[in-house]
């Protein structure tokens, strides 16, 4: 794959700090989420270096980045205490003080206020920056970091090693800064088509034609049972990008069926959202071995409490009787993991609730609990339909996955199951949508 | 936090070579994998650099490697294709040629043969090595790596970018190399100490002592409202670097107060778990913004079925009512999100469920659903005792944190509440614990 090195003479350098990436403690991905995006803007890169915490070798990766790179983003050591020295470090290698920005401490002392919170006297280094440096903010935490040219045809940006505010921070101000820079010329466009039920070969066999591609190219990978298709295309504009990888997009799609649940962003839950909205149907779900999980993917939604009523996590069999409704003699019969409870399960919930759909999951999670006949990963997956019938499926997933594993893929392959359902399912009938008033009402609930 | 720079003048370098990790489409994972094999040998790491297929960039990345560092561990770049040309680069970054080695050839030619396949005129190339290196024999694959000593003081081993690969060939020759050459002669041997409740820069200050030690180190990691200490000992064998940690890791404990709830690998679930089992206690749950995440927390740990009995996602409000007994006349006069709403889900599920004790959540976990008067993150955790008193907590967390952070926030907060009640909680009491058949029986249900 040919990466974007016929942009300018020099790119960029990401320069990673911090000492548990040293021991292995973290994976760096941090790194990769600002290669993406160095990809994205067409911004050529060619190096990553990772340094501890430690001022000496911070200025020899500093020394060796400036020689052979023009744009250097660097992560970490930008917190209170005493071996975040990452912009001291900076400052020192080029030779000028620290100077204090009252704004940021009026700023952390805000953000600790706003919890109830001092900050303590160690916060109040995050207020000094290396004099000539501007400040790039931090919306979300006390650790703002920098935006500077300490030479000519260099630019030095700043952000905390924790992911989500060095991309908060990347997105809505490095992006911009960049940009007006005149980088970012060449746009890189993808867009992600999401599989679920189809191995990894298969898919990548049946798209063959397009792997081979330049540009826009076309790559699979898979995680967790997911498999995903990234289509990438560059071009001048994303308008030109966009149109470049459309029919490629496009043509993949036909081809794709029922296997494909959605692109980008979207995941099982919110698929499943947006089909229950559309039919203007409620979901409730019956839940065993994933304790919760399916519920909390469910609402992991924004806007979820329109068709999602509630769930019943019966973790002890009593209160599959006595919630759930299941039948006391089906479960001494058949025992908790059984196809029979699983559908009295999903029946249970769907009646307690009132929903038009309900899902239930009986399942040995592990690692203990298994036998000969119900071995580890064996789970069942009911679907209680609003005409009332249900169906069960029976996965086995064995014990590599480990007890996450299990739950986890379980309470995926409980959406794809109503996902497909609902696919077939005519958009007219089901119950009503609720007043607008009352879904703002119960939306303040959550 | 230091990091080993006493044991030898230069220590070890990964080089990682791959244009799929400058484009963002991976993490760097094999550099974490070393970087924590090198930790565990005590073999001091400073440096990581990750380069392009590009002969031009790798050589610049091995001059600078070559400076600094003693040993380099190379992955990437070994297969067919023709961007695979890292023991090429290294061959003429160091003017030697490349040889064949017959036997390498035959390897490739054996293991094809076993899968009905022949290797392709390219594979040639994975036959040929820098004059004077040796073989690092894989198992597993068709590119061998290589152990080379090019200069005096300088140790090159090179691995393919399949993890699998890399790792059984790491372990199987690299390592018995290294200890060969006198490395790993020291062990490095880390406890974590896990806080929930206090901000990382007051934890720092209150160890502010220990912070400038160089052997053990004591570093502290903050992540999500968690805050860790790491303290690390370095010593001839893991027995003494144990032997290092204990007494400081023992003051630590001592001044670390009920903020401290657990090492290594527990968590406020697992810690809440191991309480209740010794109070022989159970535990239900009552969730509205958390959707069920409270539950798959608790029932993230193994045998939790011993100590949990199930819980109740009232995500609708209509069900706050019908399943947990809240008096609607509450939800109408304080809305769901209140003190009294909250003490009433608490007590609703350990009266359902017939619990020693219960946890409530409900909030506004947004984005939408905000108010002045209940602005999202706004968030009422309720907690009813054995002796069926109940407790409400009121947090504040403000929209930063975004849906997840906020929903994740409460469901740790709540385990934490409990647990410092657990804490103060006597011994003695609580329900009996089931028979042991039973609990195997109830595990089998998980």
């Amino acid at each position: 794959m040919s990466s974007p090195q016929t942009l300018t003479p020099q790119g960029a350098e990401i320069l990673c700090v911090g000492t548990e990436l040293l021991l292995g403690e973290i994976a760096n991905t941090n790194a990769q989420y600002l290669a993406a995006e160095l990809a994205k803007l067409g911004i050529p890169h060619y190096y990553q270096t990772v340094v501890g915490d430690n001022e000496t070798r911070i200025h020899q990766a500093l020394e060796v980045a400036c020689q052979r790179s023009s744009l250097l983003l660097i992560t970490g050591g930008l917190g209170p205490t005493p071996d975040d020295l990452t912009h001291a470090a900076l400052a020192s290698f080029f030779g000028v003080e620290m100077v204090e920005h009252p704004q940021l401490w009026e700023e952390i002392l805000r953000k600790y206020g706003q919890r109830g919170l001092v900050p303590s006297p160690s916060n109040r280094k995050q207020a000094f920056l290396p004099r000539g440096a501007a400040i790039l903010p931090n919306p979300l935490g006390s650790a703002c970091g920098l935006i500077w040219q300490p030479r000519p045809n260099l630019h030095v940006l700043t952000f905390p090693g924790v992911p989500q505010e060095m991309q908060r921070m990347w997105q809505e101000t490095a992006v911009p800064y960049l940009r007006s820079l005149g980088w970012g010329k060449e746009v890189f466009y993808s867009r992600v088509l999401r599989y679920w039920g189809i191995p990894e070969s298969t898919l990548a066999e049946r798209v063959a034609p397009w792997l081979a591609g330049e540009n826009p190219t076309v790559a699979p990978y898979a995680s967790q049972g997911e498999v995903r298709l990234r289509v990438t295309g560059r071009a001048p504009t994303r308008e030109a990008a966009e149109a470049l990888i459309a029919p490629v997009v496009e043509q993949i799609l036909q081809i794709s069926g029922e296997d494909y649940f959605g692109s980008d962003e979207a995941t099982l839950a919110s698929v499943v959202g947006e089909l229950l909205l559309q039919r203007r149907q409620t979901l409730a779900v019956a839940e065993s071995c994933t304790g919760g999980l399916l519920g909390q993917l469910v609402t992991g939604i924004p806007g979820s409490s329109r068709y999602f009523l509630g769930g019943i996590v019966a973790y002890d069999n009593r209160f599959k009787e006595q919630l759930l409704r299941v039948d006391p003699k089906t479960l001494q019969q058949h025992g908790a993991v059984s196809e029979p409870v699983a559908a009295q399960m999903a029946l249970g919930a769907k009646q307690v609730f009132g929903s038009d759909w309900a899902l239930s999951i009986t399942g040995i999670a592990g690692p203990e609990g298994g036998t000969a006949a119900k071995p580890v990963g064996l789970v069942y997956l009911g679907l209680a339909y609003p005409e009332g019938k249900v169906e069960v499926v029976e996965y086995r997933l064995g014990s590599l996955r480990g007890r996450e594993g299990v739950r986890w893929w379980s309470a995926q392959a409980a959406l794809d199951c109503l996902r497909r359902r609902l696919l077939r399912y005519p958009l007219s009938g089901g119950s009503p949508e609720p007043k607008l008033e009352e879904q703002a009402d119960l939306g303040a609930g959550r």
